[in-house]
């Protein structure tokens, strides 16, 4: 027998899938499906209509189609949860971990998610999942689940294996056993292999580990996810503000949280402005870029009046107008450039930060030697090629330093201050400030030279 | 007695140890880091001097030395092994799981690798090591760890327990116990919980799940990430070609292949060459910023070359100039929208994408819908505000309404175009783009200006 490898989902399998849903023959469906993993029958049904994956989900255990609900991708998950009855999201709910139960009941409309929590039987998971309710989303309360293996550290390992086998339908990954007093406040951690290892009447207190590290209830879900990275936990316990254990994160969780705050800065910085992708609907597509692309047009318009504010220095030098565009990029490049690199030195913050005026005359030095090698490259091309005087060539040459320098120093303390005013750093290497770029950019080019030109 | 949270630097701590090392108060350094996490001993260490810092690991145990020095940041550790003896390091290697070992001895000149290897003393960990030489960086080979717990299916639970116990000092966490046949191919998993639950004389055979999902040793790395992310993974098994068992990959070092991928892919879009912080020296800096600002440079140049063109019609009518920003960064900013969302889906392919014909579609009727506002908004402000003639408010918007077509449809194709040909996509979202966007929305601008004005 072989080791069963990733499923590979064919066109053929999914055609045959169609056939027997159409026949509505039941036991080639289960068949088909027997033994795949969740995640695959999930991106199966993200390919069906909404009526076979509503169908299929139907044909399967509760626990399986629990499983596979959480694994649909959002657009699929929130048709389906408008498609069935809110009985069904109950009972599936019930199945499902109290982080993952919390999550589809968020999607819910209030209206539903009372009639769904009216309808639950489980009287222990409808309390922990409505426990996991109050907290806001991305705060490691909004992430953790209540289900864990908890120890008295006055049990020993056969009490606490006791423990483990009573949970054991519950908690599928254990990684660590969380150790408690009789307060329920966290006294520290043991591991499985520990307790393997360990004599029966061994007690926890005597082979716990007391170097336990945890988070507040109220940590952002982003410093959860710089804790778990720094000290490489696959599980973190989560305590509330009197130190009392009140659930666990666990890493795959932590793993889509990293992902999704990436995808988060990389949209901020392209200036698109709602969580979306290729396969939403055009109309949403087109709210999430038009804000954006609207402010740039705003700077544009901006600038043409400023440039029109130079008309009469414009048409005796009509040459002035041709290097706006090196002008205007080169002052988008290098801001973004700097702001990208103290955005990610935000993200990464070591334990004493370079001192803001250290960090300043660094980006400084920077921006000087890039400024003097672009703007001498640059006087070289333009005299060269041009065939203008070496004046007009100063000219262009000293403003393409100075806007260096300028969007250096916008780019590098945007970021700052944006942060500092606990507003996404990201923001700053995105279309707002590629536009104010261009217009401080332009100010700069037509100040030096109709003062160099004496226009 | 309380659970130990996160250790918080304090800079008056850091000056009491900096004391301590001065008059070699060896007892005061070792009280002072006694408990202290080895992330956060890492922490210290990076901010103490090179002198300092070897002074202190080699104070320590062998085992926390090494522990400590593979949560070092890259600078630091770089120094640190050029300034230790190549026996220092072999030793401390020794200590280290076989994956971390690999990593530093990458990190050495060659000269420096033989001199190490000659010097390992561990026989089973120095032929570990030196396997993982063999693969590639970025693949499951490079990144995998040769510690983990293998069970053969002939075993009952006594047998592995003492698997277990023999491995229980080089597997620190054990996640899953692999389940392997005569031959030392993969047949399954089965978890410790399910271990500790079962009888003693259980045979594995009988309790493993054979429903393994694994990973093939030259997998790229980000696959690997993907995987994982997909199954909810905390550990995946690497197998050979032959289907042979040969390590294992945990989750926390796929935490951080995303977190890198990440950056990586913010600094392809922001133009930033090599893998640079904050903190790198003003040259490497430089030389990580200056090639793509002098792309754009001589993309500007292009550029004015391409204005100069047209000289005759600007000199006519100057008001064309003032348009030049407007156009071009809306070019840049729909080109850049465009490629984020097309770079996103590629990271996150689903089982059946879109046709290349459906998506084409899709794409033009957003910039189709897009370009309607914009080209209109921009219409009325000319109009309004510039009190130019109607066809010149004309001009400007058919040939913004062009512009965006035509940087959406490169938006789109280009990352397409890279991923085909194995380039990173997000360089497309780059100033390289961004630069071309320029060039082409120039081109659209003067000409459709230049026909329809007569100029």
């Amino acid at each position: 027998m072989e080791a069963i490898k990733q499923f590979e989902l064919s066109k053929e399998y999914l055609e045959s899938l169609q056939l027997g849903i159409e026949q509505g023959n039941v036991d080639f469906i289960r068949e088909s499906l027997d033994g795949v993993n969740e995640a695959d029958i999930a991106a199966i049904l993200d390919e069906l209509s909404l009526q076979e994956s509503v169908y299929v989900l139907r044909l399967l255990e509760n626990q399986l189609a629990a499983d596979i609900l959480i694994e649909l991708d959002d657009v699929t998950l929130l048709k389906v949860l408008r498609e069935i009855e809110n009985s069904e999201i109950a009972a599936w709910i019930e199945m499902m971990d109290s982080d993952d139960g919390a999550d589809i009941l968020n999607l819910l409309s209030e209206k539903d998610r009372e009639e769904v929590i009216s309808d639950f039987q489980d009287k222990v998971k409808s309390e922990q999942v409505l426990e996991l309710l109050r907290y806001e989303e991305d705060t490691a309360g909004g992430i953790m689940a209540k289900e864990f293996i908890r120890a008295n550290k006055n049990w020993n390992v056969v009490q606490t294996i006791n423990e483990i086998r009573r949970q054991a339908e519950n908690v599928e990954k254990i990684y660590s056993i969380y150790v408690v007093d009789n307060r329920q406040q966290l006294m520290g951690r043991v591991s499985l292999k520990r307790i393997i290892l360990a004599g029966a009447d061994t007690k926890i207190e005597d082979i716990y580990d007391d170097e336990v590290i945890s988070v507040p209830v109220h940590m952002d879900q982003e410093e959860v996810a710089s804790v778990m990275r720094k000290y490489d936990l696959e599980s973190v316990p989560v305590i509330n503000a009197k130190n009392k254990l009140v659930g666990r994160i666990t890493v795959d969780d932590i793993l889509d949280v990293v992902q999704e705050e990436a995808d988060e800065d990389i949209q901020a910085m392209s200036g698109i402005s709602a969580q979306v992708d290729e396969y939403d609907s055009v109309y949403k597509l087109t709210k999430a870029r038009l804000p954006w692309l609207m402010i740039g047009i705003i700077g544009g318009l901006l600038g043409a009046g400023f440039i029109g504010f130079f008309e009469a220095g414009l048409a005796k030098v009509t040459a002035l107008a041709f290097f706006i565009p090196l002008i205007t990029a080169t002052g988008g490049n290098v801001g973004i450039q700097s702001s990208t690199l103290v955005v990610q030195s935000l993200a990464n913050k070591s334990a004493f930060d370079d001192s803001l005026s250290r960090r300043f005359m660094k980006g400084l030095l920077v921006a000087i030697i890039n400024g003097l090698v672009l703007a001498s490259f640059v006087f070289g091309m333009v005299v060269l090629f041009y065939g203008n005087e070496v004046k007009f060539a100063m000219v262009i040459s000293i403003a393409l330093f100075c806007v260096v320098l300028l969007a250096s120093f916008m780019g590098t303390f945007t970021p700052i201050v944006l942060d500092r005013f606990g507003i996404n750093p990201a923001l700053a290497s995105g279309p707002f400030i590629t536009t104010a770029n261009d217009l401080i950019g332009l100010a700069v080019y037509f100040l030096v030279a109709m003062s160099l030109l004496s226009l």
